[in-house]
């Protein structure tokens, strides 16, 4: 099998739930609408279940399925492996694929641990002297109203940074007879709503400020321990196990943290699986000395903009509708006020890491950003057991 | 009875139902939150049944009480008349209240008809030749969102104007069994929601626009046209009545309109009481070539404001809080954020009276402002009844 | 060039600009999600321009070019005629088509007259009776939100409908030197904001109320006269045109109208692009007996519903997250709370459409549905002309 | 001078700052909209300046006036103590009214310390015995919205519950020059936004879900250290002093705290003063295994109600408009969707304390409910000085 096209970039990617699903919607569509110095090719899908790897090949548009990611790694007809497994397989597939001089798209939290993170950073540091490059899969980043976000902080528009606060709210396990998940057992995933949905939060935090988190003091909670086995949650990772009985949840159910950021910001965080009636909502405020931004992803085609250099009489958060062609990346879309939905935080992060890989510069969020937020969600986890004491990052 | 203090302002008032109380309350409120020339006093209070007006006088706080309010408009003692009675009755009182010299404030609408209108127009230029004065109460233009919405047009921030949409939705008759009251008969009230809540929005859009109506085009409608009699409808203006049976609904239950303004900008107008679950939904948006306003009662202390002359990248609908002290009337209320209601509207609008009272000017809205009002709500019927063909105002 | 598959539906596009963009994706998109019974092809791409068509194409993923419509629906391997071009091409093309024997899916509105319109519905009238279907455009049903709001409607969660408000709100004329496009062309488009987006709201309407309109007033204006030529809008239909001097703007450039419905419910209608600050403001209001719903368009994936039969104490509009497994069409995305965008909807017409060719059912809407919106299109525009009088459809 | 009315209960106030004006206007409006069982009168103001305390008496509308709260605590003519000053006299007045056998209302918090509110709690115990009574002036739980809120937890609504989040951002000390306050010395204040507005968000927090919190982790930080002497900020407290130069604040200018409930929900909550945009944004949200509820003061008419009972087709968070005559309180006021504004809650709150004095029960929030508060304050502060760690309450 070969590439169809010059300039190619053959992609193999490993699972397709959920996740797999989306990345593939973003390769196939990138080109479409951007114009990329590469082009993405669906090559090789790789799955241990053959019969069912070939099946969500054909429905997702895959060339050549493979079943083992061994074997995919080292397939000379591929140039970049995106790994959408659980978070207990990161480590070895990033790290072998980058050895094997494949470029790496990794979904997020990077690792189960800082452990197996700080690995995966080595590999990606050593892997970029030779031109090869790694990208963790933060894809709220490139929604475009906290790609907007960012770029107003940039620009000074906020002044001197004072107070971060984000939330991560969902509501599926409120029913305390909704199955055990491999998303529930700390074997596979690592943490629960933590590193799940809170990392998404960090990760938001830091960049959209540029402030790193310097400290934490957390509180995990796990409100139901036992629940039954054999369910599947269609979208978030149902497990394969069907024998009846129930599972032990191994994970926190919900996390809050507070934080301090480098200059004296602070911040305060929750993530919860818990909270009923709200879907993905995923909020993030921020007020400075010259102004404040907030977004809510359930409004994910608005930025909240306080301006308080405007005057007194008129100022106000305006709900920029981001969706003008001077936004980021909306331009390339559909005329204004015609909105994006979830998955073009996907696309714009493809159509990123293949300019990146074509400039030759470090595509971010980079494996070492990454660790970061790996860092954070380690000292949460500490002072949580350490009855809230505080953690230096 | 004589005043306890120079400077005194004895108030008059006829009629003590809801608006009766709402007005007892902006009288003994303003002065102790605004410094006013005149201070206004609750002398006496006027309705037809003796037990009852002596229990709402107690009640509501006035000092004496008539049953006449011929015998009202004729004492020495009072100095201004205020008509919170159904607006059949309007012309009648005021025009003898202006002629014995009293100042006037009159609820909304100022008349059941044009003819009534203009001759209480008369008499109110004829008064202020004697430094008599008459003001009509739409107490919407004193909330404090719409009076900035109308220093914000009078500052050119919104260019020229193109496009009024003013909604005024309320639910109150949805159920086909709420009772017949004296609002749905039109020898009483003149006119179902057009006139009720309809002239609302016409007096505040021609007010924050500054634009006079000049044509129309109307379509009137009556959802249910038998109601139980004996019903009472608690604050708007239950009938006495209660001798059973069904009592024929003579006015409109719903009313919309499209309206040319001076200047070339065109509105669209709705008021009805059948919007389900709306319940003071008054909205006003105006855009003009340099930016838009938009007002919605429901969170009557906010005002968004478009600004076309900001940057594309930040534009958006702005939600002033209208809470600050550089607001409108706000800054002699709560500090910032610590919202007003309903009832701030009808207090400034005693404080404006007051005011323009000392100053020898005429109040606004003067009754030759009322009348305009009036002649729009006629020309909408003339218009409903001529199949929606177009009346000039 | 013959299909790779067998199932296939191969599908030939006439226009490439922003419209052939987006159903480009929708054909594309939608085997990945959705089970479908035929296999949509990419095969032909037609436009008059070779050099441009084939740039497209590439660009677009399409097969095959042609330079003019003529070829295309005369091909062989080509089963459905997708038509993406301005409106005054639409009847000859769709009949064409039609009577080659290939299904037919027609962008909104259906033509630029009644006449044409009747001519078109009497084509897929007659290619019917050979198993050969045609659908018109109005995307916005299948925005899932809408979907879901006609099923209440269908369940009676409304009781007796009353009352309809539709706006449509733009604002990318507001700008007087904005230039010239086909869009402002008469000739071309057969009228303004009233065909371009008030029969959006018109088919939103009727689709959601199922209920018919019955007659109507109206009234067109034109804000700005001449626009510079030789500007492109990108997105929204640039001219090719650009020897500078101005071009006369033929067509309205806002729509006012109301309307009455079968079974006595009555209806406010706005259209326009001169809304400052509003990019893409599609709201629809039905109020009914036992309950109202509210929709906006730039929040898009929620709707509003108030369900009068709840107890008051708790009674109020609920927003719906339209994004649960039980709604329609969202099942097949993404998890609850991981919103749609603006072009789900053609992806949900593709999917509807499909099914419709493979189980021999009229899809919907049919051109008589389409019909019947250009009736009440054409009796707007008569009864402006006539100074509002009413018209009946 | 004596009571004019039987049945009167004589109000003698301390303090006639923003604070004073507000239940001035409580005690003044309470008996016009509400029967009252006991006549509320504005007998004595107290304060320190005697022209000061007399045009304010003027101004508020007072009888008489005292230079010295301990004569005024021992006045026959007095039978109700209103305390409204800084926060470090209210252990030394309300204690000395108790003594005399005067009623207390005390404004919050309770007192500067743990030990100044366990006097204080013991003296109310005390007077308790001899039918006075005690009530400190946690307003907010009358707002309409959050007796609602407290009304459907008590009903089973929210199920168990599991989340809290509270958030209180104020801007008014975001301008680094802002001028010093008494509100920013602990020696006045005893703490900064955490006692201001903090111990609402934590009343609040325990009022509505009926759950005392046990345990906490907390942070303070002060952004601005130094401030100008000499200013006064209208409303909220300005400080006298006006010779130059800077003062030190020695208060939090905002506090983050987590807590875990009785029963096992956990809470997060933010007070600030330097949330820029945020004038009195006041936000609760309280998730159960049931249903939610959200409350954000600045829609202060409104609750979010999300009912998990509902069919997932139309589940969503209900706006409920509070002011149905269903509602707590809104039945004396105007009708439906009129909304009230920021001192209703403060009327409502005379409206309870004059019903329980008059039936002989204790008043809510009673001072051991208000010493809650304290503990919570206090073991916040007690954490934040141990980095964090947790503090049992």
């Amino acid at each position: 099998m070969t590439s169809t096209q010059q300039n190619a970039l053959r992609v193999g990617m490993v699972g397709y739930a959920f996740m797999g699903a989306m990345h593939s919607h973003a390769w196939r569509t990138a080109p479409r609408f951007f114009d990329l110095p590469l082009q993405p090719e669906l090559a090789v899908l790789a799955g241990r279940d053959q019969a069912a790897v070939k099946t969500a090949a054909g429905k997702l548009g895959w060339r050549d399925t493979e079943t083992d990611w061994r074997a995919l790694v080292e397939r000379d007809d591929v140039d970049l492996i995106d790994i959408c497994t659980p978070g207990d397989t990161h480590a070895d597939i990033a790290i072998a694929a980058l050895e094997a001089g494949k470029h790496v798209l990794c979904e997020k939290p990077l690792a189960n641990s800082v452990e197996e993170a700080e690995r995966m950073a080595a590999a990606a540091r050593a892997a970029e002297a030779n031109g090869v490059f790694a990208m963790c899969g933060f894809s709220y980043r490139r929604t475009p109203a906290l790609t907007l976000a960012r770029r107003l902080v940039e620009q000074g528009r906020l002044g001197r940074i004072r107070h971060i606060r984000a939330q991560y709210l969902q509501d599926w396990l409120t029913d305390e007879n909704a199955p055990m998940t491999w998303r529930l057992d700390k074997s596979k995933s690592g943490s629960g709503a933590l590193g799940d949905i809170g990392a998404h939060s960090i990760d938001a935090a830091q960049y959209v400020t540029g402030l790193p988190i310097q400290g934490v003091s957390g509180l995990l909670t796990t409100f139901v321990h036992e629940r039954p086995l054999g369910g599947t949650r269609v979208g978030l990772g149902g497990s394969g196990a069907s024998d009846g009985g129930t599972g032990t949840v191994t994970v926190d159910d919900a996390a809050i943290f507070s934080a301090r950021f480098e200059g004296g910001a602070i911040g305060v965080f929750e993530a919860t699986r818990f909270a009923t009636g709200r879907k993905n909502n995923m909020r993030l405020e921020v007020n400075g000395s010259l102004g404040s931004l907030a977004f809510d992803f359930e409004n994910m085609n608005s930025l909240e903009f306080y301006d308080a250099t405007q005057p007194p009489e008129t100022a106000g958060f305006s709900t920029i509708n981001v969706t003008e062609s001077v936004h980021p990346y909306t331009g390339n879309w559909w005329p204004a006020g015609h909105g994006l939905g979830y998955e073009h935080g996907f696309t714009h992060q493809v159509v990123d890491l293949v300019q990146a890989i074509a400039d030759g510069t470090t595509p971010s969020p980079s494996f070492d950003e990454a660790l970061r937020v790996q860092k954070v969600l380690h000292a949460i986890e500490q002072s949580a057991a350490a009855e809230s004491g505080w953690q230096h990052v």
